[in-house]
């Protein structure tokens, strides 16, 4: 099975970083993307200290950590203004994009609709070529995500001293539609 | 030394409750208020969970749990309909009132000052008799909330059946300074 | 509805106490009694934690906790040295008492039986009269808890001030069957 | 750096394993042993139900989960039928082998003296040829644990696959001296 490209995100502004973040911009990186609203009680919870703490124990490691506001819902109240002083409280410091508007009529923001999102939190793998490797709706287990992160740093180490890593890979998981009931569904 | 009698609270608007509710129309029954804002992780976290927890527990006894949306920071990111939204994706039932905005140049809005709340979350216990028994800066100890409630509690059934309340009581408690590092700090 | 009389335990040997802990030597206090198994996941894990806070949070009050080691399963891992390790290790600080062995044959031990107890971890709340009032399978709610020994104290010091104290009380409360699972039941 | 292979363990007797288990014999499979004793705190609360997870979460993977009980402090309480009980009061299903007395005068049994082990909880990593990898003294991350064996596994297939796996690896890490407060020490 050949592995698809990760679809470029488009935003409309970001935060905590001096300039906006591309996809592209990132390749040779493994990137956890975590797409996420500010009035999730899942991501609040659980979605974005998982992220944080990836994004400082593997501070080292050639993986970056963006997060994506995918609002859905309650569009009024979650702005950019609510989402920056959202940002300071919480104090997340990893830059995060706002997922841009869908076209006329379309709730679903465009970034989300681009990967299929079925709500928040969503979390997605994107391997150090920028292939989409792992997409879960729903809080990840801090083992498997582990298991995920170091397989695809191992994998891009490799990668980088033979330049020979295999095109296909076993599955890469399609969204996981189960939740544990604290998320927020697009649908 | 004489119990104080508890301000009457001041606010703009009310959500979860078709009638504003009033401090003194509580009257007879022991009163959590729960002072909190939408963007404080402490409250979020903890100190909601807390207060829906004493709503649900103590459903059959004469205790009214009453939230009070205290802004004194982030105004643009936690207005009416911001709450409303909030209030809906965190399940929260129990009534909530809008605290009334400080006079002109003052952040605080005015229960909180009448209060002199140091910020949130803060609990505040008032006695079936509308007098200010402990105001708890910071997240309040399960045990220990529970054994204060519970004293309350029986009191006002003796209360009741003699009235022969003793009108001295051992403190009452002004705000505890302390605060485990989770609260949004006033000053 | 008259309150009975706790009954006396009966201990064969006794930690963290210089003396036997007897029942009738706390009169004038309220106790709670926490029985339990060193090899009872839920004892450990919840019940055990939550009598140390207890012992620790009230320590001013006139309120006592003592463990009750009530083996009735594993009785040849769960010996009178076995126990002393787990409580150093632990660290639990109150007085822990051994349940004497039951007549031939029963595996129950005799304190546990006289409490028709169904298993461990099991609280029981006895007023400073020496009545029983509460009995709780498996783990106890800490709002609860707290409310039940903050109407127990302060009946106590009602008690004590007046000597006028009500006989007839709404409950006491024979054990609760619930279990959230982590007990070990006796049947 | 080279590597060096992880000593094959010394016991006397196993739990929930047909047979006596051995390093050797887990030979092409990715091994997490776990010492643990029945009476550390640490071990029960968090190491023990990390490992149960691994050994759930990755049961489809070439990966073993190995308990070995290494007691080197209160020998009379902790016993093989105290053991018994205990693995099965705690539901725990993976092998778990019982660590051999040190020699006279030793309180260390032979394993841990063979590993170098501080104390309990010790997680041990060793990759699908044999060799020690990690060796984490104390409660180990999830997200790093997970990102080890992640990267363990993944090097394990492509071992298979090509057989030519690099000989030096960078570090795999000599045990970690910070404990969180819940360990059990040696010395």
């Amino acid at each position: 099975m050949s592995l698809r490209f990760a679809p470029e995100w488009q935003t409309t502004r970001w935060f905590n970083t001096p300039e906006p973040v591309t996809l592209a911009g990132l390749r040779g990186r493994v990137v956890l993307l975590h797409a996420f609203q500010m009035l999730c009680p899942g991501c609040v919870a659980r979605g974005l200290p998982q992220a944080q703490r990836v994004a400082e124990l593997f501070a080292g490691a050639p993986l970056a950590v963006v997060g994506l506001h995918t609002v859905f819902e309650h569009h009024e109240a979650m702005g950019p203004e609510a989402l920056r002083a959202f940002l300071h409280e919480y104090r997340i410091r990893f830059p995060v994009g706002v997922d841009a508007p869908g076209p006329q009529g379309d709730p679903i923001p465009r970034t989300m609709r681009a990967y299929a999102m079925q709500g928040t939190p969503t979390t997605v793998l994107i391997d150090a070529r920028g292939r989409l490797r792992r997409q879960v709706f729903g809080v990840h287990d801090d083992l498997l995500l582990g298991a995920e992160l170091g397989a695809l740093l191992l994998e891009a180490e490799h990668s980088e001293q033979r330049s020979q890593i295999r095109e296909e890979e076993e599955g890469g998981g399609g969204p996981r539609p189960e939740c544990d009931g604290d998320c927020c569904s697009a649908s």
